[in-house]
């Protein structure tokens, strides 16, 4: 019996999970495939993903693989859509090559954040909303994004704890745009470290503010220093938009 | 001291609320107001809503009114908005006539119910879906719509239970559109019986997948016979978008 390799692009809305990664005893993104997987396939079968998304956090275009019996192939394809619960959906499963990795073969991943210049309860679980008295300025934080490009240290705008000791990350793309409702920003790079986006577009905020000029990104950078960053924003505001491979 | 009566518009992402009408022990959305305007008051401060809405369903103009004393009018003005949860606004805070009646006054609402051509993980809170092979034809749905408009006995696309005895609804404007990604209902009437709008969603569905003719709308005013109805459609579909007044 011969296992074929597939690719699973995956859209969710991040509110009711507890994140991507499975946990015991708690709802995540990757419990409830493999819930499915395994009713579809009577065994365990494991997704690895791109990447993980925190508690909260949406995404439009994750990636994860996993392998499947031949015989499996038919079935989980038309399967493992139609039964998932409301707020997942699997917009794609394609064949992929046997050695294809979600994770280690992601060139970039594409994070979207938005804020909102009024409350708008239709919209409150995707965006963070401010009140006219903190609406920041734009071009301020548009400088201040373009500052966030290259290759960099980002320790002092990645969450402290857990096990990790590089944090050299190369963003390929970063920019804020403003529109009559609101902010949206976007940043791309060959990874992200646990809290990074969230962290950035507050720096960018408190930048925008007029607290602190725009070259406190390239300071955060060479510093590593996390007392200079600024506050990080609520989860919900953040969407993964895609994860490019080679 | 002097009582002056005031007007709230408000919003709402039904999503988390057992409806619109206070219930011990449950989250309503006229609890959560409530629960403010007594924070502001130091006293039970009652509101009256236009009407109530289902659990699940949400509202962009819903209206209610209450009285305050006129030293309290600056208070409730700026405080109400501001400490409200994520999942209610109060976009308007307007001193009334002080015979306006914000359910008895109104001479019309206006729902709109939505349903998507696909699954949208962060659009499954506002949409009802439907897989392709049970996308219904348009034409017939418009037809339908049509002749539902008039003033009619709606007893058979009306909930049973609850002491209502009136089942004459003046319905003034009912349309169906499709756009790319799915179709909108529009419905217009002086008055809405319990469930009314998801049967008729529900029913015009039944039309549309050609079970039925749209000669089955005026038969079913006439005949007040619940049997021949569609199925309701969730209440996550449901938006109240206005309340017309005098």
């Amino acid at each position: 019996m011969a296992q074929v390799r597939i690719r699973l692009t995956i859209e969710y809305d991040g509110t009711d999970f507890l994140g991507w990664q499975i946990q015991p005893d708690s709802r995540t993104v990757q419990g409830e495939i493999e819930d499915v997987l395994r009713q579809l396939c009577s065994r365990k079968v494991p997704i690895i993903g791109s990447g993980r998304t925190d508690r909260g956090v949406h995404a439009l275009g994750q990636v994860a693989h996993t392998d499947v019996n031949d015989d499996e192939l038919e079935r989980v394809s038309s399967g493992l859509p139609a039964m998932l619960p409301d707020d997942i959906a699997v917009t794609a499963v394609e064949v992929a090559e046997n050695t294809f990795h979600a994770r280690y073969d992601a060139v970039s991943r594409l994070y979207r954040y938005r804020v909102e210049k009024e409350k708008h309860p239709l919209r409150c679980r995707y965006c963070h909303d401010l009140p006219p008295s903190r609406h920041p300025d734009t071009g301020a934080m548009k400088r201040a994004a373009q500052l966030s490009c290259g290759e960099n240290s980002w320790k002092a705008m990645a969450k402290e704890g857990g096990s990790n000791t590089d944090w050299i990350v190369s963003v390929m793309e970063a920019e804020v745009s403003e529109d009559k409702a609101g902010w949206t920003f976007l940043i791309r790079a060959n990874r992200f470290l646990r809290g990074m986006v969230r962290l950035w577009v507050g720096t960018l905020l408190h930048v925008g503010s007029g607290a602190e000029d725009p070259e406190l990104i390239p300071r955060l950078l060479q510093t590593e220093d996390r007392n200079g960053a600024g506050t990080s924003v609520p989860g919900k505001g953040l969407t993964l938009m895609e994860v490019v491979y080679i």
